[in-house]
């Protein structure tokens, strides 16, 4: 049970998915789940980390790609990649001596469509 | 100068708009600008302002409609409406002894164009 060859803490999902908030209010729960998520990006390295690893081969980036182009030490970058895997935007794995690291698009989607104000059904305003 | 009535503070563009975050690595500036901007969103009680504000008729309220529903002060909810209104997520206007919100859904939208990451021309992976 302890065997699992990543250290994601916790598969969780990424936002109370996905009802816009400008279509219902939100309840206090939805509210603090959203907020969550959205602490976790809501940081200028933490943005530039997903960005890079977005557009890197892939959508799959080792630490030791994400230091240089950030200009941040090992330990300071992998903790945003912890704040950022815990809070189901990235995924972890263990390869040789190195973590690599992937986006969950289907996470940044989630909370796109949360804050837009454009439901499925709707034309652009 | 100061006869305006209204208080916005700044009318700021509410993000670094709109290139999608996954589309090519976020400059430092850009990254910046976003954290701003999602940092007042990123918070149980605003979001739920927003929603609240959002789904009111015309999506506008008055503070006086806002502090039942989310069971705070008046001297919280205009601070947590502050926050909003600096980011370019609402806007404020007096009207008689009230000042009343405003819902600016493009600032919403814009959010969310940047962190999807499915950019206009792609299909839904």
């Amino acid at each position: 049970m302890a065997t699992s060859r990543t250290l994601e803490p916790t598969p969780a999902p990424a936002t109370a998915c996905c009802a816009p908030l400008t279509g219902a209010p939100l309840s206090a729960e939805a509210a603090a789940a959203l907020a969550r998520t959205l602490k976790a990006v809501a940081d200028p390295a933490r943005l530039r980390l997903l960005s890079l690893i977005a557009t890197h081969e892939g959508a799959s980036a080792c630490v030791c790609d994400l230091t240089g182009p950030l200009g941040l030490s090992q330990p300071t970058v992998s903790h945003h990649l912890k704040v950022l895997t815990e809070a189901g935007l990235l995924t972890r794995e263990k390869r040789g001596t190195w973590a690599y690291f992937t986006l969950v698009p289907r996470a940044l989607d989630a909370l796109a469509a949360v804050l837009s104000s454009r439901t499925p059904g709707n034309a652009p305003a």
